[in-house]
C-alpha cells in the first residue's frame, strides 16, 4: 500500500467556471476544472497526479468494461459564512471504498493517498464550492480495473481517481415508493454491501417499471422472501413507528451507510429508541394501518433525509402525513448543522480541508 | 431500432499481425487489427464504423464507470481446411445480448447492425483465424454506457463495440471444482441471467478463495440455499447419473448458454435422457457416494466442454474418474466438427461468413 511518489499537479490555463450557472445545476452532471487520478501497476500504486479533468484513454477491452470491477463512493464538502470548508466523516468514506474494493478482488488503497489527494484537489477547486444552505461539492471518488484483456479474472492494472460536480440543494420533489416484491438489489453472499458499480446498473430496470406506475423509488426487501425491507436505490431506509425508530441491520446485502450511522447515533443521543433489527414489511403495513406509522425516510450523502409521501404495497397506497415533531427534518437540520459548521461537533464527523 | 446510415469503413495502414505468436496465444489479450463500434445518441443507434484497433477516449463520469451498465457476449469464428469462415448460431448471440441489455434498461441493438458489423469486421480480419482444431477467433461484442454524470440513473448514450482476439485451443488444465456454501453469483429477482458485468467482478473474490484452496471454479449454488447447483463462472454446467444428464433450468439467475441448449439437442437426438430440472447438491453427493456419479462437465463458448476431476462440498473431495464413453468428450466432438464445417448441419447451427 506504498505509492512510487507524492503527488503531482498540473494546472488549468483557464478556469471554465464562469461558464457555469450555479443556480441551475443538474445533480452530478457539471465538473470542476481539476481531477485526481493514480494508477496501480505492478502491483504498486503509482504517482498520483492531479490534471486538467478531461476524457482518460482507455482500451476497449479494459476489463471494467467487461467484467464490472468497478467501485466508487459519494460524498460532499461543504463551506461556512467564513469561507472555510469542511468534510464530513471523510475516513469512512476511504475505509468503505476499501472494503467495496475488496470484494472486487481489487486492491485497497493508501489512506494518505486517498486524504492528500482529496485536500489538494479541494484546495484547488475552492472556488467551486458555494457557501449557503443547500449548496455543496459533491465528491465521486472511483476505481475501475484498466488492464486489457478478456479474460473473466481479475485485473492488474486500476485506476483511483475523484472528481467533483458542484451540487445545490437537492430536491427530489414529493417522493412516492414501492416495496419491492419481485425484483431485487443484492443476493445474500453477493456483493449488495460494496458500493459496486453493477449494484445500480441492476437497480435501473425495476425502477422504471415502478416510475411508470407513478412511484418515484423502490424500497428494496430480500431476495429470498420479499418480507424484510432493506434499502432504497441509493438510501438506506428509516421507519418510525410510534416515537420509535427502526432500520435494517447491516449485512451482506446492505449498503453500510455513513448517514445511518449519524443519525442512529444524532437518534440514541436525543433519547430516541432505534431498533436495528430486521423490520418486517407486514409490520410496516399493520402500523400504516393502526396508524402508528408516522415516516418512512431515505438517508444518504445525497438528499440527506427525504421523506417518503406514501408506500405502496400489493397494489395498495399507503399515505404518510408527516407528523409536527418529524424525526427526519430534525435529522436533516442536525446533520446540515454539523457539516456546515453552524454548530459544535461532538461527534468529530467534521473535517477542516486546510 | 433504425441507423441514421450504413456501415463505414477505415482501414489500418499496416497490419500488426506480423507480431504475434499464434502458438502462444494467452486467452484474449491479443487483438486483432479493426474494431466495429457504433453509438447511441438522442435516442437513435449513429453511423457504425470499422476502425483500427486503438484506445476509446472517455469522459471519467461516463456511467459505465460508476453503475456498471455494459453487457456483452462471447463468441468464436472458425476456419475450416479450405480457408471459409463460419459462426456459431450467432443470431442467438445478438438476442442474448438484448436480452442482457433490457435487464439493465440499455437500448436494444437491430439486428443488421449486430450481424452487418460482425460479418464485415470478420472479412477484414480474416488472416487472424486459423484453420486447425482448437484454433479460432473468439469475438467480443459489448454494449455500455457513455454518458457523463454521476447520478445514478440510465444513461442517455452508449457505445456498442466488437472487438476479436485469436484463440488457440483452450487448455484449462485439469479442473477441481467446489460446490458454493457461502458467497452467491446472482440473487433471485436479480440479473444473472443477463451477461451483465457486474456479475463477472462480483465472482472474483469467492473463486480467488477457492484458488487459495487448490480449486480452479466454483460451482454456484442458488443464494437462498445453496442447496441447489447453478453454472460455474462461465459455464453451464451438466451431471451425468448413471446414463442419465442433469442440468439446471435457466431461470433468472442462470445465463442461457448457447452451447448448453445445443448439448441438450445433442443428447435427446442420441437418445440420451436429459432431465432439466433443479439439481440437489445432496443428490450430486450422494450419486458420488454411490458410484452413479460418471462425469460432471462445464459447457460454454470459450472452451466448449470442460471435464472436472472432483468436486469439493463441505471440506470433501469427491473424485470424479472420466468414464470410456464419455459424454463431454463425445459433445465436444460433436459441436466441434459442425463448428470447423466436418459434418453436416443437421440443426442449421453454422453460419458461414461471406
Ligand atoms: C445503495 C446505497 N445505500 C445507502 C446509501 C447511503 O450511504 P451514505 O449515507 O454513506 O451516503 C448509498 C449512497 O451512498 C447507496 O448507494
Ligand atoms: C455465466 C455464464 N454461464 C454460461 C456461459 C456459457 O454460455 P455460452 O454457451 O453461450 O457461451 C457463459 C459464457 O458465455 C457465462 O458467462
Amino acid at each position: 500500500m506504498e505509492t512510487t511518489s507524492t503527488l503531482k499537479i498540473t494546472k488549468r490555463d483557464n478556469s471554465k467556471i464562469a461558464d457555469v450557472d450555479f443556480n441551475n445545476l443538474a445533480f452530478g452532471s457539471v465538473f470542476t476544472d481539476h481531477m485526481f487520478s493514480v494508477e496501480y501497476v505492478n502491483g504498486q500504486w503509482q504517482q498520483p497526479e492531479i490534471v486538467p479533468y478531461g476524457p482518460i484513454s482507455m482500451d476497449p477491452s479494459a476489463k471494467v468494461f467487461h467484467y464490472g470491477q468497478a467501485v466508487f463512493e459519494g460524498m460532499k464538502a461543504f463551506k461556512d459564512d467564513q469561507g472555510d470548508i469542511f468534510l464530513f466523516r471523510p475516513e469512512d468514506n476511504w475505509e468503505r471504498i476499501n472494503t467495496s474494493s475488496a470484494r472486487l478482488a481489487m486492491p485497497e488503497l493508501p489512506k494518505e493517498v486517498f486524504m492528500e489527494g482529496l485536500m489538494e484537489l479541494l484546495k484547488l477547486d475552492e472556488a467551486w464550492i458555494k457557501a449557503g444552505d443547500g449548496n455543496s461539492l459533491y465528491i465521486r471518488p472511483f476505481h475501475i480495473a484498466t488492464q486489457p484483456g478478456v479474460s473473466a479474472s481479475p485485473s492488474d492494472r486500476y485506476k483511483f481517481m475523484i472528481i467533483l460536480a458542484p451540487a445545490q440543494s437537492y430536491y427530489s420533489g414529493e417522493v412516492s415508493v414501492v416495496f419491492a416484491e419481485k425484483y431485487s438489489r443484492a443476493a445474500s453472499g453477493g456483493v449488495g454491501y460494496a458500493k459496486a458499480a453493477g449494484n445500480y446498473a441492476a437497480q435501473f430496470y425495476p425502477t422504471n417499471l415502478a416510475k411508470e406506475e407513478g412511484y418515484q423509488q423502490v424500497i428494496w426487501t430480500d431476495a429470498n422472501t420479499h418480507e424484510y425491507l432493506e434499502e432504497a436505490g441509493t438510501m438506506n431506509v428509516f421507519f418510525r413507528v410510534g416515537d420509535k425508530l427502526l432500520t435494517a441491520p447491516t449485512n451482506d446485502t446492505i449498503l453500510n451507510g455513513i448517514t445511518r450511522k449519524s443519525i442512529i447515533q444524532l437518534a440514541e443521543a436525543a433519547g430516541i429508541t432505534v431498533e436495528v433489527r430486521p423490520v418486517a414489511v407486514k409490520e410496516i403495513v399493520e402500523a400504516a394501518q393502526a396508524g402508528e406509522l408516522k415516516e418512512i425516510f431515505g438517508v444518504g450523502t445525497a438528499a440527506v433525509v427525504v421523506p417518503f409521501k406514501s408506500f405502496a404495497y400489493k397494489g395498495e397506497d399507503h399515505k404518510l402525513n408527516a407528523p409536527e415533531n418529524s424525526y427526519g427534518v430534525q435529522f436533516k437540520k442536525d446533520l446540515n448543522d454539523i457539516q456546515y459548521n453552524r454548530t459544535e461537533d461532538k461527534y468529530g464527523w467534521r473535517v477542516a480541508v486546510k
